[in-house]
């Protein structure tokens, strides 16, 4: 055990509990600051960040890595988040539940922060200001630990967020970057369970898999979306063609974007020919042998990737009942659709579909926190204990009893 | 990896969608009939369990755990707990929210079973119809591995409910026994994560932590109480004899019961003796040099020990601040009390004591399930994420967010 690492938990542990304690209008005045402190400080932000690319791209890191980690025309709209989380109702203190029980107990169950939440993520810097503004209206901590390639400009957000708790009179010791390349450091952070009550890893699958490894703190893991969209026979075939373009190429290379599209027989022969049409930068993996220029034929492991960029999985399938088992299959329980007219269907591919979002006749896009109204999202959980699909702040929270009584005794 | 536990964990995974599909009726059945099979085969499940206490005592187990092994007179709380548990609202898919959207989505979060329930517990067999109970009413399966000293009284039970499934038109297989003493075996089990949803312990600290080291599946770890119970200068001292004579003595051998006594200095000397006078059976590790007959001076680690006996430390504080330093300390976040007539005490030690219950002039005996109102408790989870305090059948579901439209895209 590193006792750097050892501190660092239980620095950010002691100190978490003044913003647990805080009021809401003291967790509020943190986000305004933090606010003006990123619009005051662009120069110096986005010069950071152009360092972090630099040197990001002399290490041949790809494009798609790069555009993530880029700040560039992207602070107004970080600065608007968090102004808009510092409108959020502060969930702390809510009354979950009360009542008087028969012996005359009065049990209360309120609404507490988890305490310190340690979040590991990759490139994305948002991510640094998306789950710290979270994490203290909702009265935690916070220990990130970004990716290696973001270290200057995670450095100076994470200054701006220590300075922004000082000037609302929190210790700036609540929010903490663990700077590391070291795989070993960051094993010693997932064993701190008496300091850190919920790791949230955001990024690839393999980061996933390692917190889940060898963290002895819940994880919540989630983000990896293998999303499918089912055409049912009864779909209004023109609308459809749009909500299939917005989910595969609105934004690729997020997790809710599309992955496979599941076609019903019935229309296939009709229907496929439009969406090749009208995904005109979209190569296609087909589970038939007819092929259009833009089409491989795909192979099994297809249906278990989730693309990320312009390629769509199109399987042709004869009903709603081969729909379903495939989604069982191969869906990570992010978001599935199904596009159809026929009411009993929508209502038994809701009650089938085993996902954190499960829509009809939308785009899988829409999961997210932001759009879901919840402001923002500390990440997307696909399993099911602790929180599931968009996390704001409520899913950040715990909760106590607490029982008040005349001296009672149990008979 | 054992093939024998990933063939246990997918067949219960796969049977478990029958039960997360079952109307409340068809829940309400099985634990019905569960209630008639155990009284049916009170006798054959009363052989079994004294076949396990006879192999136990050659074994040379101890008193207090063959206690806890035993079902003789027991049976018909049991039956009686499950009839209660059968009586109880299906949480099962509930509307958690609803909203529509600016842009006309309708959203709804409705509440589903988490899915598979990995219990591993120690001794008492009344677990494996608490858990079983309390998982199917909520829909889910669920995996058990019991004490092995319990092997025959589960496997008898295990039986029970299995028929009960089956005289529901439920898969029998959504409910499986886990008969292994090998500990590779359980650490397989510990990595079904795409088949199991959250594993519970009950038992030891050592059984909790071999949990959280080895499982890539979220664990409720919960069941360690080291519990406190503050006398303010303010209390009623005669009443509050009573509270710490019931916290004690009542059922010493569970994690509800008193462990640590703290006395406010201003009546300690007038207090204490009355302590001492009252609980005669009990004896006592206390702070100071003076010592009573059945004293013992208290050491730095007896305030760290879960006594589940008749020993209470006793310490005397200077104030209410030197109290709850203690109990930040040394509390494991399960049960702590204040005796206070001071409103203003009260309340500052229910916001600063960050334990799963918190307790104003009451015993600790209330933290149950059953107390509560919970109907049963699958465990008293003694961490923040997923669940806190009690478990009951809500404690045991997750939620899935269910997106309607009109063909809705993301601007």
């Amino acid at each position: 055990m590193n006792p750097k690492i050892r501190e660092l938990a239980l620095s950010v542990k002691k100190n978490s509990r003044r913003v647990a304690a805080a009021s809401s209008q003291q967790k509020r005045i943190v986000l305004e600051t933090l606010a003006q402190q990123i619009k005051q400080n662009e120069n110096a932000i986005l010069e950071a960040n152009r360092e972090d690319l630099r040197l990001a791209k002399e290490k041949g890191i790809q494009d798609a890595l790069l555009d993530r980690l880029s700040l560039k025309n992207r602070l107004p709209d970080l600065v608007e988040g968090i102004a808009q989380i510092a409108l959020l109702p502060d969930p702390i203190g809510e009354i979950v539940e009360e009542r008087v029980l028969q012996n005359g107990l009065l049990i209360t169950k309120q609404r507490v922060p988890l305490g310190v939440i340690g979040a590991i993520y990759e490139s994305r810097p948002n991510v640094t200001l998306d789950i710290t503004s979270l994490a203290i209206l909702s009265g935690n901590g916070a220990i990130l630990r970004g990716g290696s390639e973001a270290t200057l400009t995670n450095r100076g957000l994470v200054e701006l967020i220590q300075t922004s708790l000082a000037a609302s009179n929190l210790p700036k010791e609540a929010v903490q970057l663990l700077e590391t390349k070291n795989r070993e450091e960051i094993k010693d952070l997932l064993k701190q369970d008496d300091a850190i009550n919920l790791i949230i890893p955001r990024g690839s699958q393999a980061l996933q898999e390692f917190c889940r490894e060898h963290s002895t703190i819940p994880v919540v893991s989630g983000g990896v979306g293998i999303c499918h969209l089912f055409v049912d026979e009864s779909a209004h075939l023109e609308r459809s063609l749009e909500v299939i373009h917005n989910a595969k190429t609105q934004r690729p290379a997020v997790c809710n974007a599309l992955d496979s599209l599941l076609v019903h027989a019935a229309i296939a022969e009709t229907f496929i020919p439009r969406v090749f049409d009208r995904l005109k930068n979209v190569t296609f993996r087909i589970s038939w042998d007819i092929l259009h220029p833009s089409c491989q034929k795909a192979e099994e492991k297809d249906w278990d990737t989730e693309w990320l960029s312009l390629v769509l999985g199109i399987k042709i399938v004869k009903n709603l009942d081969e729909a379903l088992e495939h989604i069982e299959r191969h869906s990570t329980g992010h978001s599935d659709a199904i596009l159809t007219e026929n009411q009993t269907s929508a209502e038994r591919f809701v009650q089938s579909v085993d996902s954190a979002a499960v829509y009809v006749n939308a785009s899988t896009r829409f999961t997210d926190g932001g759009q879901f109204g919840l402001g923002a999202e500390a990440a997307v959980s696909t399993q099911k204990a602790h929180a599931r699909g968009p996390m704001g702040l409520k899913e950040l929270t715990s909760s106590k009893w607490v029982v008040r009584g005349n001296y009672h005794v149990r008979p």
